[in-house]
């Protein structure tokens, strides 16, 4: 992987360089501006406890049909994994996640800094299956000199593009409560994830098989945003504390409350992110066309096409993105986000890039 | 000080009611949903690493005359404290602060779950003094069976609505040099502070002074923000991390860098201020001219008006704010706080009330 | 208080001066020297698991007519109370103590380095009684923006000597019980406590009226070592992690396992604080008699006598003693503490002194 | 591994079976207890402030001609390495080592508990090489959204009874130093490691090669002790805060330094660890002699014999001992280690057994 530092110094605006590093590089969609306007200026309490995060939580409730599920509204997905996991641990608990997980190598140490360890897990495809979290376990019997794993953390989608299919989270989801595991589910992309061609899963069927979970609003046309869906009930008590201890708890949470009123009321949150989906899988199929592998098999809005290394200069030159992994001296596979603000001409216009090489 | 919780229930929109409550009921200033709207589909690096960032960076720089300050955008004030806190401190260092100091009481123990104990010292109007820290000191001698105290928090202005005068930081300044304590301010409204009629410090003093400070942009016209100023070198190393660790890194830090470029390229950051003051100070004048006292004597944008139990009630009805102290059986302590928002009809309504108390 | 960095530097075997500074200045009884040498060969299971701490962990359970409790055997009452409290308490709830608590000012921050906050409170006698708790609750109201008040530490004998009573004991339960707050008793000087004059607890009420404690054994007649009695069953849930996690959990537990066994199993252990608190009561009525008074009135072993600075220059020619604290520019109040080793012989030499001041 | 809370409920003492499952079954060499009951009555200075400890430091600083050195001693190995390590590092670094490393595995948790991430190796011995380290840094170089690895931790004699030669510990400290990175040496077993047939390393060599490591004192004849020697002046600076912080300072401090002055002052330290050795090295040769092989190949006093599950059953009627490791449905590694304590007789009749399988 390249060093973000550098990487990020380099501003793209400044040249005619279209940017497919990530889906956080616009700001949001514009009836969400259109509604900070039409909002601005009526007074509301403080803390989330305004009119538009508790209308936001009745109607994430509604899609999930269930009345008893608690929302939190936060800014981010590191605080919210932290949040959560920090939350439902004893000090002596332990999280279990595939070696790709966000929270094993991307959050500077945020899990741990809580005090927790985090076991990582190595797989194929960056999603875990119930024999790799039983693997943990059987090398951590060594009671009390070991840690005790209690949460295992999976994102859908994944950080490679993967999804998790209804089975395979069904598996999931029974092996867990078969072995008094938590279920979180970091769904920083679970948009794209519900969106993706392969899928099978309903937010409904997410939020009975995980016991908290997130959808991720920054990554899928919003400001900032993630609101997390705590199913659970053991795991609501007094929720607050924890947002407010680590520094979540926004004064204003209106901002937050009022992108999610906008993005779930008439499912712009999912046109949004099968938008971005399929865009990606333009650029996949036009790969294919040329005759060039891929990372992994991805059906969401990441794709890792591997390809040789002049070729990879080629695109460079106009476009910007991240070289993930070095295959050999002469190939390496990049990554391509796209998001819901990437348009059709660009897609067009990159397509007739990778006809050329 | 009643129950945030149950007041915070209380819906105000619903009613007619006008919230006094606090300096962040509105959103922001309309020229920042304009700056927002220009730059919505701009693509930027993410991670505080855009244009918008860098540029805000370097106009505080040339604001405190100090290009090797390094600045840091977060989300809001609990956040800045407790990154700023543990980021400076060894495991065995603590900090001193007001028993009304922020840290002390109202951030969920936020200091505390970084590992570090939080001395709190009585003062008379929320301001520290040479003599409160040296007593803290002076009974921490018993090395190593005691925490070493290492930062000195304070905020300006302070929760209680008072400012410090540049004699006052001036000596504790020079206190905390000549012990080898680093000076925090928390400026969580350190624009109201800066344009109170009683201040004599400029920003640029206040840099000079500090060895850490914090610009607040949510209780002064931004949706939220709040601009970290490093100026000790020694404190800048790393502070990345420390932010990313916390969960404090916005993928679209660009959102904090918009607002903090537009209210700083003019001073409407200072004029938004200087009016919340003297909405504020209108309000103190019609107190005091039907004789009534004051918990603390305040210039800034927050009052502390004593009034006799039913007269609360009366101005209760039509008008929402904290009954922030109990004085005796007959009397309490009321706070009202104006904002950027607050309007002058509503201030010369609200005197109509106060004179017919 | 002196700085008992230099003050212990000051190497008082190299002189003829006796030290009344502590009650740990020597090893430990002879008898548990005698079973250490009995047992030294025999192979034992390690981490506590060996026949010593498993038959002194049924002698405790005999003792308090309890069964059901659960007993850890640990080297020190800063990592008791440090592992007791953090295994209790959920991220963002809180202690409170007496400002002369050991955990509020002489532990460097052990509780706090676990995350969590202690709320220092003042007395008059080092006891905390309902009030003073309800005195803390009654400012944490604020929810979720305070820690939430969950255990109540004490300790028995106090830091400056004094003791429970029953009525006071009983009635702080009661409170407790009524507030859901757990009640823990920090017993380094138990024994002491529980053979004072004045006394009229039992060891079996002590354990009926608290959810956990600890008895002493490094101040007592042990060379390390205090027994954690965890009578609460909801608190004794995979403690064992806590210990190992904290590096508490000793791999020749054995060492503390013997000590307990040879100290409770014919109550050893309470004639070895009986007699440290008759040599002390023997001094005080030595004090008293020419008409000296005391910083707090005291009937265990420490001892709290006000007198002239030239006395205590006299004194400190020939035993060594903490100056405790100023009460004006003429007197002060010291600290002698007496311990199961101080012989007959040394207090009638020390009386002999009082008498010439 | 055979879960050690089942196994160490079997109590061995009840029966004739002689155990090899550790090497802190027995008390301590008699000397000590022959020191401590001719110091017994001598009043000392509390907190490692003692005559012992103070002169105990001295001759580790002459062992390893080091005058500024700075010695500590506390209570046991996990306690030795959390507090190191969170003393060295800030919130957002980390510390690399062997997945085989007591840190990584067995202590529950207890470098997390104190905020840092703990980085695992695979290795083929248990033994950690520049390559490893370097591979670990490769990966983490996206900042600052990943941590900052700052230690390097090893162990010599290895978990698994494997020393490090002179030329490796050299590379390592080499590359440590040119990457900035500390070296850490956990000396649960150095001495057993400093005596083995193979170590070409002397004591002043381990000191001048890392940053800090410490001494085990529990594992080689002491009742309990670690001696930890901080040789980068760096790392010196207020340790005792840390030691006294995470509940380790001893107020009985010289029960340690009188072991260690007993052990050190004729170099009984190595006599018993050469003692250990050659009472494994005995028994590995007979396992040799009947043709059967090891899991790795060791020199210190851990051995690794595998055998068929029959002949496992057969030793086990009449020694304890751990299954450490399954081979295969027929065969399994098992763990023996012997001790400063194992006599003689017990080796010979043991060898006695092997002939027979």
């Amino acid at each position: 992987m390249l060093n973000l530092l550098t990487e990020n110094f380099y501003n793209n605006t400044k040249t005619m360089k279209y940017s497919f590093k990530n889906d956080y590089s616009e700001g949001c969609h514009p009836r969400i501006l259109e509604r900070l306007i039409e909002t601005n200026l009526a007074q509301q309490n403080g803390y989330g406890l305004d009119e538009y995060c508790l209308e936001a939580e009745k109607l994430i409730q509604q899609k999930i049909n269930n009345p008893k599920a608690k929302v939190h509204f936060i800014s981010g997905g590191t605080q919210a994994n932290l949040i959560v996991i920090s939350s439902v641990l004893r000090p002596h608990e332990s999280v279990v996640s595939a070696f790709t997980g966000h929270i094993f190598t991307n959050e500077s140490g945020a899990i741990e800094a809580t005090g927790h360890k985090v076991h990582g897990v190595e797989t194929a495809d960056g999603k875990l299956r119930p024999q790799d979290i039983q693997e943990v376990l059987d090398v951590h019997t060594n009671i009390p000199h070991q840690v005790r794993q209690k949460v295992v953390y999976i994102s859908n989608s994944t950080e490679i593009g993967t999804v998790y299919s209804k089975k395979e989270l069904q598996e999931l989801s029974d092996f867990c409560k078969g072995k008094n595991l938590y279920l979180f589910m970091d769904g920083a992309r679970l948009g794209h994830a519900l969106t993706a061609e392969t899928n099978d899963l309903t937010l409904e069927e997410v939020a009975q098989l995980v016991d908290v979970f997130y959808l991720g609003g920054t990554k899928n046309g919003a400001l900032i945003g993630e609101a997390i869906v705590i199913v659970n009930e053991k795991l609501q008590e007094e929720f607050g504390f924890h947002i407010k201890q680590r520094g979540a708890m926004l004064a204003k949470g209106r901002l937050l409350g009022i992108q999610f009123l906008e993005l779930l009321k008439d499912d712009l949150y999912f046109k949004l992110a099968a938008h971005a989906n399929q865009q990606a899988m333009k650029l996949k199929a036009a790969f294919m066309e040329i005759g060039c592998g891929f990372l992994t098999e991805t059906f969401s809005n990441q794709i890792f096409p591997v390809l040789k290394n002049d070729q990879i200069e080629k695109l460079y030159q106009n476009y910007d993105f991240y070289v993930w992994k070095k295959i050999d001296a002469e190939k390496s596979a990049i990554r391509l986000i796209t998001s819901w603000a990437t348009q059709d001409e660009i897609i067009e216009r990159y397509i007739q890039e990778i006809k050329k090489l």
